[in-house]
């Protein structure tokens, strides 16, 4: 039986936070070591310049980001791990679907359709005001992304699932002229994986500037959990684990045995100092020792980068022949032929 | 003082037609050895995609347009001729620039808006239907030609103006945020170089379906000539050279003496039968030879892929470093830099 391909994109700007960690990355990671699965893990950085024009953010971003997710266990030799920017194949094929796609399908897109509502509501005489053309034609280049290795999976958050029905779109526009090359691929969103409350009791978020970095130091790590917020019930009253930011993150980090035991506090009250305490250590246990790694890798960085080389060569392995085929589909072979 | 640089893109869709030969194809060929000059020519095959999905005609094409170019002796000693889809760099360039382009800028293409306003005058609901990214995207793809080369000028047709100040603005964007990275390409439009008419009078056009292919066999070749046609004037008439377009013709092809002789036999009276007669014997001289050649390269596609391919690797010890440049201004560089 043929292994399942699941393809996976990292964003490369920001730190990442206790959110993306729970939410995405240590999901992403177990998921590595699946020896029936063949799994794709990318640094989308092509993708970070549509939003990031620092040069130097870029290039401290995709440091961190692909040091973090060799910290955090990522299997690289069971997995396939690159960067998108060493895979020349990628760009390519995002011409060759670029010329198959319609116009129509990007004007449909959450993320464009926002940004020209926005320039709307501040009366801008032209809705396309600062929009660019990344912007616009992002679906397409996630489409090469994940069509080059025919995924037949992506793990995504609810607001990618658009953009995997137009990975499809396209696939089938391009399949239907030139033959069935491309596999559909299926969006996967797992509704089971925890979503982590802020410092303020939002979801964590990069963008509401609540969140705590995956690799804050530990006395910046208990600092920050001591100022989530809480309501002000007394410590001796007994407190509802439902909807409690502080249970959802202990439970996201702590052992079943763990989790009851601290059931069992909250019923017979508990104050809010000694949860985050108990909070703390259970985060801190789970983060110190790839924490350490992590400070280990990021003076390392001629190691990432040859682990980087060392997957986007594998990677080719596949890009190459399939480009290959794809360019003689539509016409593009050598002339002998 | 450094060279001037000059790129040529040539379309590889349609066979090539005397006009344009007389236009565009034969200064370009005499332009390409000058030894002044920095000359790039460049099969534009990924543009090619955007109108043609007949994969058969897209490689026919390819290896006729080739041939035809090398047949008409384009010197690839002197100038540098190659294959755009031989050109990994192109592509990558484009994404990077894409990035920076705005998408009102695209908007203001002509022609993506003729598109647009012919879906309004057929009563489409939806002013972007059939029109594909492809074709709204194109200047970004030419800017990308032309800025990966540093050309400083780019021959162009008058439709094709709006296409270069587009690559400036591009070029200006990215040269403003990352620093002087680009050459900022200007467009040259040769008001000299002739315009034939076809067979019906209009000017010689693809689309009019009114053109002489330039490789056509001797006989048709005289076939056609015979057929174009002019007014019922009586052999013995003086005629007037003014707006004639058998004698632009035969000007676009005969020596300034031959032309000399001409102009007198217009103006003694000469019958059309004979002018044709003599039109056919210049072009035919002109093309016998390139035609035998031809016909020779076309049967040879082992030896065209040669030269593109060698062409190829002489463009890429430009555009590899170049790109190395660009991608290293907007943060994509070694980990360890």
């Amino acid at each position: 039986m043929k292994k399942m391909t699941v393809l996976t994109g990292i964003t490369t700007t920001g730190t990442p936070h206790l959110g993306n960690y729970v939410g995405a990355i240590r999901p992403a990671i177990e998921a590595s070591r699946d020896e029936n699965v063949n799994s794709f893990y990318f640094l989308a950085d092509f993708h970070s310049l549509i939003k990031c024009q620092d040069p130097v953010r870029v290039h401290q971003s995709r440091r961190e980001v692909a040091a973090a997710w060799l910290a955090l266990g990522l299997d690289t030799d069971r997995s396939t791990f690159y960067c998108q920017s060493d895979i020349p194949e990628i760009p390519e094929l995002t011409w060759i679907l670029t010329c198959m796609t319609a116009k129509g399908l990007m004007n449909r897109a959450h993320a464009y359709k926002a940004a020209v509502q926005e320039n709307e509501e501040n009366g801008s005489p032209d809705p396309d005001k600062g929009i660019t053309m990344g912007l616009y034609s992002y679906p397409i280049l996630m489409a090469a992304d994940i069509l080059m290795f025919n995924a037949n999976v992506v793990p995504v958050g609810r607001d990618q699932i658009q953009h995997l029905e137009m990975a499809r779109d396209i696939a089938q526009r391009f399949n239907h002229h030139f033959g069935e090359h491309f596999v559909l691929p299926e969006a996967r969103v797992d509704e089971s994986t925890a979503v982590l409350a802020g410092l303020d009791g939002r979801k964590m978020s990069k963008s509401y500037n609540n969140y705590i970095p995956l690799f804050a130091p530990e006395s910046a790590l208990r600092k920050m959990i001591m100022k989530i917020v809480t309501n002000s019930q007394a410590p001796e009253e007994p407190k509802d684990t439902e909807g409690c930011a502080l249970f959802d993150m202990y439970r996201a980090f702590a052992t079943p045995e763990q989790v009851g035991e601290m059931r069992k506090k909250f019923a017979a009250g508990i104050g809010w100092g000694h949860v985050k305490q108990e909070l703390f250590e259970v985060v801190n246990a789970q983060l110190a020792e790839p924490r350490n790694r992590y400070a280990e890798l990021i003076t390392n960085p001629d190691y990432i980068e040859k682990v980087l080389k060392q997957g986007a060569e594998k990677a080719r392995t596949s890009s190459r022949p399939f480009l290959h085929r794809i360019r003689r589909a539509v016409g593009i072979r050598p002339l002998s032929d």
